[in-house]
């Protein structure tokens, strides 16, 4: 590791857009413990998910705005395996799989792992419905995956009349639309200065309805270390992802699936406080990278846990190089390009403590120097494990 | 479900190869939880397993005869997911890979579903290395997956001088072998009347070693709800499993790894007792058999949870239809076989509680019963959730 320079904290890992756990997680965790002895003397083995997670899961889409009954959501191990079971039911080899350009790696590599085709819809300037129908008939792709509900890596929102004009086109073209909701909690509108913005429901509430598969996450919201994901979907789906998921790895442990039901009880809070506390540490960051590295140009996000920086040179690749070897690893922006690009772009993220982002940006401010002058190494080293 | 007859208790599942947990579970589970707060303020990603569990698993093979370093070793959602990403990365569509014929359902499932092909190896009558040789030769297999230490569903155990016999036709047939350890603490010949039985070292110590690849699990060991396993791989390989499987579910929990630390610590305390339990049960399983079927032949196993019975006549697919309609779902021989067949053949789990046995046996006397009159649906339906 790299030696702190004098007076420099420790610094954040901005590679990783998952926060540590809430308070309420550990309580949570005695609960399940002490729900768990009736389930001891049976296999232990749980599929489809425990019925009182289902039906929790279910209640909390309802709230949202998207009545949802037990049996039409399947817990999985995180959204990663919701997204892997999905498109490995929905999609066959040689598919187009409509995506955002740029989104989200991991899933790009799904596509990709079925032997399928993504194309890539630009949505740095925002979902463009007309632009979605083109792509779609030039495409004819049959599935979407997309993130309107906090775009990873973008920071942007679908809200307003724009979120049901993209529902509409995405119903008219037939296509079976994924909605990964990893980052749906994490609307920081009002905490970055929209006091008056309100989140919008499912993107399957909104407009005339086609078909969406929504994904859920327990990571960001809650904690990566529960391993709690789910999919909702219509009953057959269901039925068909279960099948999967059984095959895959029979199910995940109900212990921690327990936990959740705990968590969802008390989910109202625990995300108002998440998102008051990414939005201070966005706000940190960003002042950070204002002071360390003006020249930079970095827009606050809408919602989400990371920030997508635009650098005034094609040099994402060599500064991210130059990071990693100080110590501080950072998948460059091609990382999340459909078909590479993105080569001014870094995303950073705000999801380590509030203390430990300035010194972060110091460091990465060195390597961003290093990096114009054309010093060191400038292989372009993508690092696996952002999440 | 089918009422009890009078006199008759609550039946056991016979379809389900999986106990209970062990009363060191309970506290197992505490303890984890008192490690867990040092994790918590982390992103709670751990897709290559815990290092503390993976220098448990690797102090238990060294222990058992085989040295294993830590790198050695992938954490993974049980023994099916290890198995599943073992195959995945070692197998192309269009390969052939060797399975024991009968075997387990699962492992046919996924070497199908990679668009391979399983040849079989018959093993009702015990491994035969001539035979293997010669399968080998013909089908050109590259992979082959084995059960030598509680081959399910025949209940055999590959010992003596065979052991090393299979190992070295292997190794000379250039195969890379993957060994389903899923029961391998099992062995219950001692308990069954063979007190001089010794449990043999982990099939990669046997003899000249060829590339072998151990999967294991803490399932019926400890119990199925922890959903925790392992591979035991070179470097190399565990390199691209751990790479598979954060692509697929960024790993499992750190709080059952934790637990499953604590449990590894008391293994051989835990294993005693598991092996005396199973034992009982197979012994009250297998007098029932004598007392309500005395046509059916049912050798007493040597290792593994179930009993693999023959009926006199080629109706186990009308007998599981009508067990089934009695409440008592059951896998069908066929289900077992890699081409079908085994027509004759039930396989019946003895983890349920002991006293549950005997009314089980009973309502399944009248399926028997009910299937040689041809009363009744015959169609043969297999439970997918045979574990």
């Amino acid at each position: 590791v790299w030696p702190a320079a004098p007076g420099t904290g420790r610094a954040a890992d901005l590679s990783t857009a998952s926060p540590g756990a809430p308070p309420e997680l550990h309580a949570a965790l005695v609960a399940a413990l002490a729900d768990l002895p009736r389930l001891l003397p049976g296999s232990g083995y749980v599929s489809a998910g425990l019925p009182e997670l289902r039906a929790a899961v279910a209640r909390r889409y309802t709230d949202r705005g998207l009545p949802t009954a037990p049996e039409e959501v399947v817990v999985t191990g995180g959204a990663s395996q919701g997204i892997g079971l999905t498109l490995a039911t929905l999609v066959r080899p040689g598919d187009r799989v409509l995506l955002e350009d740029p989104s989200w790696p991991l899933t790009m590599d799904a596509v990709r792992g079925l032997g399928a085709r993504p194309v890539g819809l630009p949505v740095e300037d925002g979902w463009d419905p007309t632009a979605l129908r083109s792509l779609v008939r030039r495409s004819r792709a049959a599935v979407a995956v997309l993130l309107p509900d906090a775009q990873n890596p973008t920071g942007r929102l679908l809200h307003g009349p724009a979120r049901g004009q993209l529902a509409a086109a995405l119903a008219d073209a037939g296509c079976v639309t994924v909605v990964d909701e990893t980052l749906a909690d994490l609307d920081l509108r009002a905490e970055l200065g929209d006091p008056a913005a309100v989140t919008p429901p499912p993107f399957g509430a909104v407009g005339r309805r086609g078909a969406v598969v929504h994904v859920g996450s327990a990571s960001k919201t809650f904690w990566g270390g529960l391993r709690i994901g789910w999919v909702r979907a219509e009953r057959s789906l269901v039925a068909r992802l279960v099948a999967a998921r059984t095959a895959q790895d029979f199910g995940g442990p109900p212990l921690e699936q327990l936990a959740t039901v705990h968590l969802l009880d008390q989910v109202d809070a625990v995300v108002r406080r998440r998102r008051v506390e990414s939005a201070g540490r966005c706000r940190v960051l960003h002042e950070a990278l204002a002071t360390h590295l003006p020249e930079w140009s970095v827009p606050l996000p809408e919602a989400g846990l990371s920030l997508w920086c635009r650098l005034p040179a094609p040099i994402a690749g060599a500064v991210a190089a130059q990071s990693r070897a100080r110590g501080l690893p950072l998948p460059t922006g091609t990382r999340f390009g459909v078909d590479g690009g993105h080569l001014s772009r870094l995303r950073l993220a705000f999801a380590g403590p509030a203390d430990q982002l300035e010194p972060a940006v110091a460091r990465l401010a060195e390597a961003w120097r290093a990096a114009l002058t054309g010093a060191g190494d400038q292989d372009d080293v993508a690092d696996y494990r952002i999440v």
